[in-house]
């Protein structure tokens, strides 16, 4: 909780304009945020994730300090551009891609394509001749919180193939990608696809193919309930695998913090609408908010990501609860597996302040389920 | 898939204006099928549940032919309102409501709420003073495709106390309801809910309360893979269960399908954007479309809802396949549990029909997730 957002909240509430959930961003926070990439990997340049937080503010500050993007679609394009960042500055990281919008993006300025096989090199070689190219190589997600789907990437041995194939057909082969899971905890986790990419590298080498760039993804946690790493160690721990398994010539590289720039940036004022039981022998307390997976926590998800939440009755003794969102749909409830203690003073239509909710909150929001509208956005 | 929708999107692609996924909705299956719930339980009135659709063009059919509404929030009382339904044909059905949404209901004539606990009764009855209230018990979700969490509703021996104290507050403690689960197969599973309901009523009459109604829920299937029973067969398993409870003393009873109105009323036409393998020695093939968990199929969440996939290559050959959305996100992923089979032959750039889309899917869409836009929805 940052000074500017406590006020920003305490002036909503004044002016009674805190009828509903609401997060407030603040660029502070993502500029320490930056600074600190840039300074933990002097070398590497920073792709934002721009999925994580596409608000115009954000997108702004960013381009303005320097960032590149990393967008997952045209409109994601056109929103950077909108910044007036140049589009040299933008990578189009999805793998999935329809034709005409790899030529929309062409048309837009963009040379660097993400791609995981051959029928999306042969898209990029049509629609956007002589552009770079990553391939995406999967690589195992232990040690994060969320560990990634198979949904991108290729099998290692599979990139130089589709790498060779995208050199034939005239565009740059320019080097690879991997994700380590998102909000990954072990800053060592890098090592092993760094280890692949560097056999991949010395393979198209010896095909007569000199890869450039190593993309090192995302995955670079924010702080829940949980400490994290500091970034400092992230920026250490891969340095040492870079030099380990490139030796002298070390690839140009880049990351793609999401999550890690603008997660802690951002904090979720909700108020409580219902607290009951289901019986009276119940031991557990429902407590319900006005938010929920549908209108800014989708995160909560198989309950991923474990909110810390801050109440004003924080001192007072706590009991363990389940926590649910205010639609009717009965798979919005946040905690239940795992409850989640709260005090047991805590009171209906008083207010609870979520954290870390900076990133993939406002994104996932429905537009209006239930006629509830979408998570109301400030940046601050 | 109906010729007027089949009409619809040829003249979509031949005015080129395919260019993302849609849903096409026919009003003349959300006339049958209401016309189908109305002969199958004549001495039901049925309460629409909004949240499954409120595309205005919907709420106006259902309107007009006599339907009363299901809502979750003062927005969707709204959306009914501009119908021109008057306010006694709505009930606002969510047990988790704000104090300041139930007076804003009452201003706007609402007279008919739910609760499931002591202290939303006290809400109503001090927002909404007079109003009818009905309190709505947990039941056993078996037979259910998707089995609804214990969010909603209290133990059956709660509920004589919590609508005896909405007497006391001078409500009219009007009646229970419960929900036996969404895509419920079985007929039969209202009879458990219904003999609860018939002691309940007893418990309270000898407490000088005369409960008058039942609100039997949704649940109705709407047929995706499997053959799912007749809307008849279940008004005739409800009829005989009210009549074992009840005996010659059936309370007035209310429905609110959702899903079974309007589910097979939609069809989504998508596009495949990619079709790849993870690696050579793969057998799986990833089949890419360009609409996913976040732009309108939230309910394959678990792979629960198994829609039927229909394509222009369906007399050829299939094999399994995963089946995943476009955005960048890694748990974008429809089918990969239990692959789905798709013919061999599909090709990039081609069109897939999903069947059964009428219902969650135009309201669960995220607003610009990834910068794709939410579900482009026609009702003709």
């Amino acid at each position: 909780m940052t000074d500017r957002i406590q006020e920003f909240l305490r002036n909503r509430r004044e002016a009674g304009r805190d009828t509903g959930p609401c997060v407030v961003v603040d660029l502070e926070v993502i500029r320490d945020n930056y600074t600190t990439f840039a300074k933990a990997m002097p070398d590497t340049r920073v792709f934002y994730a721009v999925k994580a937080n596409p608000a115009p503010a954000v997108l702004d500050l960013l381009a303005r300090l320097g960032s590149c993007f990393d967008t997952a679609s045209v409109v994601e394009i056109q929103q950077v551009l909108a910044t007036g960042a140049s589009p040299d500055r933008i990578s189009f990281g999805n793998t999935i891609k329809k034709e005409r919008d790899i030529k929309r993006a062409y048309e837009l300025g963009i040379r660097l394509f993400a791609v995981d096989s051959d029928v999306e090199v042969e898209k990029v070689a049509r629609a956007a001749p002589g552009s770079k190219v990553f391939c995406r190589i999967l690589c195992d997600g232990d040690g994060a919180e969320w560990p990634l789907s198979r949904k991108f990437g290729c099998a290692p041995e599979m990139a130089p193939r589709v790498l060779e194939l995208a050199h034939r057909l005239g565009l740059n082969a320019y080097g690879l990608s991997f994700h380590v899971g998102s909000q990954q905890g072990n800053p060592r986790m890098w090592d092993g696809a760094l280890k692949s990419s560097s056999a991949i590298f010395k393979d198209l080498a010896e095909r007569g193919i000199q890869l450039q760039m190593v993309n090192l993804g995302g995955g670079f946690p924010t702080k829940y309930l949980k400490n994290v790493p500091a970034v400092k160690a992230y920026g250490e721990a891969i340095f040492r695998s870079l030099k380990k398994h490139f030796g002298n010539r070390l690839p140009e590289t880049i990351i793609e913090p999401g999550r890690g720039m603008v997660g802690n940036a951002g904090i979720i004022e909700a108020e409580v609408v219902l607290i009951s039981k289901k019986s009276d022998e119940d031991k557990m307390r429902w407590v319900y908010l006005d938010i929920g997976k549908f209108n800014g926590l989708a995160e909560t998800m198989d309950e991923m990501i474990r909110y810390p939440i801050r109440t004003a009755f924080d001192g007072d003794a706590k009991e363990p609860c389940i926590i649910a969102g205010p639609t009717c749909d009965s798979v919005d409830v946040l905690y239940e597996k795992a409850p989640y203690d709260l005090p047991i003073s805590l009171e209906i239509g008083t207010k609870v302040l979520i954290e870390g909710t900076g990133a993939y909150t406002t994104t996932y929001s429905a537009c209006e389920f239930n006629g509830f509208p979408p998570l109301e956005t400030h940046v601050i």
